[in-house]
């Protein structure tokens, strides 16, 4: 479920454009005429602002505001009015060119978007970089990760509701054999992993977990330091319970001496509209404190009143 | 260029379904009456014409026509009949069950469509069979052949026609290397071959001539016997010349002793609205015979009449 909060009656497209217009002119900026527009539309919304925008000013809004806006605050307004496929393939581009063992981005996009969603990245990604992304994965990533990668962001599954329970077991024994031998650049594995459907998958994890007592996850922790390892496992949570996955990015992000504004960014902006809802509420039974208040702690300013307002604090 | 040809004015849709169920009533079949019909409708046609006679007459036209029809012309008219992408699908669906390593007709759909077509084929093949059609070549297929297929049925590739001309140098070295070394399974092949753009390829595949005195195809035949090599081939002819690939795949077909008739009607169905004309061109030039009198000689009747509809025959 989403957190953001949209009036009714939603006020004219041209009127947000002219408020906008508005908030970037004179003397200074007015941040917090924007958060209350911007923050307050979802995806549809913010396209056809963005259209309307660039008709009556002659400029993409994108640019507008990135004349106008600076740091964390910039980040985030210009990542949330991105339509999400866009907003997809840049985050993704930028991971290839700052790739790193613990980067777990294109991972996460491949994994906790739907098939098509996906599949509408892949495309944006083609417009706006003149390349495919799975040929820029494979180009700035390496070895098992690399392995991996590429055929995670070259998926497209089928995302119906359809399980075959013999093949999840047959598939759950496969996986056993690889977790027991501490092959986990094995063909096999990496071949379930990135073809097989969100559900049939999800029956092959439980089926593991009921045939061998243990869920995969735990059998995948036999080097805590392992980065490969971590990212097999924050794959299996992305594809089964993916409110947990990113409760613990959040969690890493703000719990880490200097705020990690840029994971903390990507969560909020990302999920805003999906399933923030039940991200806060993972948040909330993990920490014991409230991921508004755990975000109040750690930013200020607009920044801080931008994230609230994604999370659907209505006067932020 | 398609070689099929449609009148004009074209029959109202109506009337052409009325037409087809006259053809399947009273005694015996009209596949004359078919032929005239369904191998004189583009794409669009002859979708519109199987809404129509579902709606007309509660049947999918399909259906009429495997009860009318059997073996060689039923095949080619239902493969024709079908929509691009699910014919795709279809073939490759056929494909992945009766996989061996002589079969290419996964390596060509995955290479000989445009990456958007592919993708068009990829989710017929959900929409069908409930499935992605990537677990299903990964589920069918074992060792070099899935290392490789997987990846080509995965991709989208981008399709534009920038080409990056260092890049184009510097991974000829690298497919260079490999088959230097008979490496033909290696990482860095599958990847180049798997992401890259078809114009990226084709500039690399230059390269690689200019730079090294032979075409890469000819290096690759160090071993004509064996399978995975010949595929490779194959692969990339399907992207810099598909209508060699094409005519060597029709002539392999006619000069059988007993004419492989799938082959053949595959080719004929799938290229005849894209680029027959210019797979007939290549036909006359390398045997000095016409592609249509070769299948003449070697087929007959119905089947016979309708690849040469197909061919652009108005009266057949």
């Amino acid at each position: 479920m989403a957190t953001i909060t949209v009036p009714h009656p939603v006020p004219d497209v041209s009127e947000d454009c002219e408020q906008l217009r508005k908030a970037f002119e004179g003397w200074g900026t007015n941040e917090g005429l924007i958060i209350s527009i911007l923050a307050h539309r979802n995806a549809e919304q913010r396209k056809l602002i963005r259209r309307i925008y660039a008709d009556l000013y002659g400029e993409d809004l994108l640019k507008s505001l990135e004349k106008e806006l600076s740091s964390d605050f910039e980040r985030a307004v210009l990542l949330w009015t991105l339509d999400p496929a866009e907003r997809d393939a840049f985050l993704a581009y930028e991971s290839t060119r700052m790739w790193t063992a613990s980067n777990r981005v294109i991972l996460e996009i491949a994994s906790t978007r739907s098939p098509y969603e996906l599949l509408l990245a892949r495309q944006a990604y083609h417009a706006r970089y003149k390349k495919s992304l799975e040929e820029d994965v494979a180009a700035h990533t390496t070895g098992d990760f690399r392995k991996l990668l590429v055929p995670l962001v070259s998926s497209y599954r089928y995302d119906g509701p359809e399980v075959n329970m013999a093949l999840a077991k047959s598939e759950a024994k496969i996986l056993r054999k690889v977790v027991s031998d501490k092959a986990y650049n094995d063909d096999e594995l990496i071949r379930i992993i990135s073809t097989r459907s969100k559900a049939q998958l999800n029956a092959t994890f439980n089926q593991y977990n009921n045939e061998f007592g243990n869920a995969i996850t735990k059998d995948l922790k036999s080097d805590p330091d392992d980065h490969y390892l971590s990212a097999l496992r924050a794959l299996v949570k992305c594809f089964t319970t993916p409110e947990k996955y990113f409760e613990k990015v959040l969690r890493l992000a703000i719990n880490k001496l200097g705020t990690d504004e840029n994971a903390l960014t990507r969560v909020v902006t990302t999920r805003a509209e999906v399933d923030m809802q039940h991200i806060k509420e993972e948040y909330q039974r993990r920490n014991s404190v409230a991921l508004d208040r755990a975000i109040r702690v750690d930013t200020s300013g607009d920044y801080e009143a931008m994230l609230l307002a994604l999370l659907g604090h209505e006067n932020a």
